[in-house]
């Protein structure tokens, strides 16, 4: 089957490898220049938290190997308090379980090459997608040079990110739901370079996270030694990128709230400058295949905020997900197509939510006792039965537990623990009662 | 000031008048052909429901009585049964309040005349808005004959309708909120003609609905003694418009539902055929202003469904809004366009889902005998404390209450309402218990 697959960043690449595996022709379409040519990702080292669900999803192709062996492993959160104090708090019962920071870069450009090498696998760079006649199964392009062209193919993916061409000539039509949200947030990139010698200026097997209410900033381990920062902040009011005009103005901002990682920082100030400031976009849409043979995957069907590490995750889970329903239905596309959308849409949705509450949670909660207390607990409980009681998290990060079924698991066993809680309680005070009778 | 409307339907040329009488000068830009001219319309006659938003706006720029004269009083819902039995339920307890049946393009006409006779108010047809550079103030258009153009403006209104092609341009930008979904549900426009040698087939002074659970078809009168009806009927499944698929079909689908309207629509199997099968669309956006002198107004703005009968009667009042939010803060532009939208946002969004709400209720609830007895209540509630308890249709229809400042106080009244009926309840017990002791 002659297929499209328009987008060759982490989703695109990835499906483009399943779809050869399942015998497509497939021509693998990028409008930027091929990453494996020189420094094309200009220097910044942006990293990304892989888990059991993009695991799975790369193992099935054997493409998980090497990009674990350049990950650094993060067992759990490490909270810096503004007095400097460090907590660390496993993210799962099971204290060996970690997530795993990657190079966005490097696996990217691993991914293409793993589909380069495929047989039936052809990758066309510095074509940019301009529209889809999903009717009549054509996607458009324009090249670097200006000069447009049109490809035809039996089946159409669009894995080409939030700001997806493929969905936006989805919304040209009738009856498409579409749904872009964004947050009063606002995100910068910022680094702490390798130790002087080499080595890691922090704990090397943690996310860093310095929790402040209204703002935080978060660091995760390159395993170069580096750490790539990112400052999480409102774009306007208390504490917002829009209060920051001056060079003394970062310095001070960051001294006053995380003084213990500023002098990690020392390009602070020009990262600061040189950076953009970007906004977070929520995109929930439906339905994500149109015309009985295009489809959407990834970030173009559910663009999430980045706070429960679970974007790209979610994104390798479409492209098993949507192999397995390809193979269930063959060869009925339009019937795979619409099982896998009406399988899938739920738990994308789920995961939108849960990626803006944790968001909350991250930068606030994360620093309470009352919170720190609950999470203590829920580890107990999944210590002692393990069968029974899996913290959300847990289910989310360390599970193929698909996402709105988490949620609803959790619904159930959070009354049940804040019970037994209570119970616990209860007996200590009839203890405490009957002994000083 | 240099003013730009794009857009010279019902909101678009109303603003134009407003903006002239404030001294504006106004191009007011339409993609279509000038309706004055030859029959644009093509014949069908579309109509709405005017009320008192609606109308308190025409007033304050003295464009109400024309409308008025020619418009049929509709003062309450006159429900058909299968069996064909009538039941009239007014709109208010105060039984000579109408809300008023108007041709579309008979008011459009109007309105697009006053403004053009107005000074400072020049008319440009044949131009679509192909784009707006909102920092620069500019907005792009490509005429009928291809030719491309662009005018700029320290204030561009973008009036052009469900889908804007100014809210676009918003959308290529950062940070703007859109929500667009579609119910499941479609319409269809039909007609009754007049009675043969002059008058109305069926009642005059109401909206005729013929609830049918999942579906409903209804009519609202013209001044010709013609009814155009709409069929609303689900895209898919039980009594859809995809079950009809033949003539054959359409004559046992309306013979079966409404068989007292049949009879009436000698034109059925052609107007069936060849008017289009719509889809009905929320629109949900923000911020409507953008730059400082770009701001989107009526459906642009928020597009609602049509089962509240307020969708033209939101848009008028959104141009007495605007324009008094232009003179409370000239000359500051950029002032009033954020008052305006900080000011009427949450009501735009309570239409909405008021909108939707109501179609459940005109399909299916306002033939229960429980909703009836409700009604009832609340009808006498109104009666006998008119300043105290105002029913919610009433307070979106016959006042300039704000939308969700109607729906708060609804929300405490019903309650109240509901008690007094138990308390009714109890007293009749307990009067009839203590008569037999």
């Amino acid at each position: 089957m002659k297929t499209i697959v328009v987008g060759a960043g982490l989703s695109g690449s990835l499906m483009a490898i399943y779809l050869a595996r399942a015998g497509h022709e497939v021509r693998l379409y990028e409008k930027r220049p091929d990453p494996r040519g020189s420094s094309a990702e200009g220097g910044r080292s942006i990293n990304l938290a892989l888990s059991t669900r993009g695991i799975h999803a790369l193992e099935q192709v054997s493409a998980a190997r090497p990009v674990l062996a350049e990950s650094v492993a993060m067992r759990g959160r490490m909270m810096h308090s503004q007095a400097g104090k460090l907590r660390f708090q496993p993210y799962d019962a099971r204290e060996d379980k970690a997530i795993r920071s990657v190079s966005r870069a490097g696996l990217n450009r691993h991914l293409i090459e793993t589909a380069d090498a495929e047989t039936g696998v052809e990758c066309v760079f510095g074509q940019a997608c301009t529209g889809v006649d999903a009717a009549a199964g054509r996607v458009s392009f324009r090249g670097a040079d200006g000069q447009t062209s049109s490809a035809e193919a039996d089946l159409i993916i669009g894995a080409d990110g939030a700001f997806s061409a493929v969905r936006a000539s989805f919304q040209r039509a009738d009856r498409f739901d579409y749904d872009q949200s964004y947050l009063t947030h606002a995100y910068k990139e910022l680094s702490i370079p390798p130790a002087e010698g080499g080595g890691f200026r922090l704990e090397k097997n943690a996310l860093h996270i310095w929790p402040r209410g209204g703002f935080m900033m978060i660091a995760l381990p390159n395993a170069d030694g580096s750490y790539t920062c990112t400052l999480f902040a409102p774009f306007e009011g208390d504490n917002s990128f829009a209060s920051i005009t001056s060079d003394g103005d970062v310095r001070e901002y960051f001294e006053a709230h995380f003084p213990d990682a500023t002098p990690h920082m020392p390009t602070l100030i020009r990262d600061f400058r040189d950076n953009p400031t970007s906004s977070l976009m929520t995109v929930r849409c439906g339905p994500w295949h149109r015309a009985a043979h295009v489809c959407l995957i990834g970030d173009a069907a559910h663009a999430v905020v980045p706070f429960y590490g679970q974007g790209m995750n979610a994104s390798f889970e479409d492209c098993y997900l949507l192999s397995e329903a390809l193979r269930e239905h063959a060869p009925d596309v339009a019937a795979a197509l619409a099982a896998f959308y009406s399988g899938r849409k739920e738990h994308a949705d789920a995961l939108a939510d849960l990626a803006i509450q944790n968001f909350i949670e991250m930068r606030d909660s994360v620093a309470s006792p009352m919170f720190l207390a609950g999470k203590g607990l829920e580890r107990t409980l999944h210590r002692t039965f393990p069968g029974w009681f899996v913290p959300l998290y847990s289910m989310v990060t360390f599970s193929r537990i698909p996402y709105a079924d988490a949620v609803r698991r959790s619904h159930v066993q959070v009354p049940i623990a804040r019970g037994i809680l209570i119970g616990i309680i209860l007996l200590l005070i009839a203890i405490t009662w009957s002994a000083f009778r």
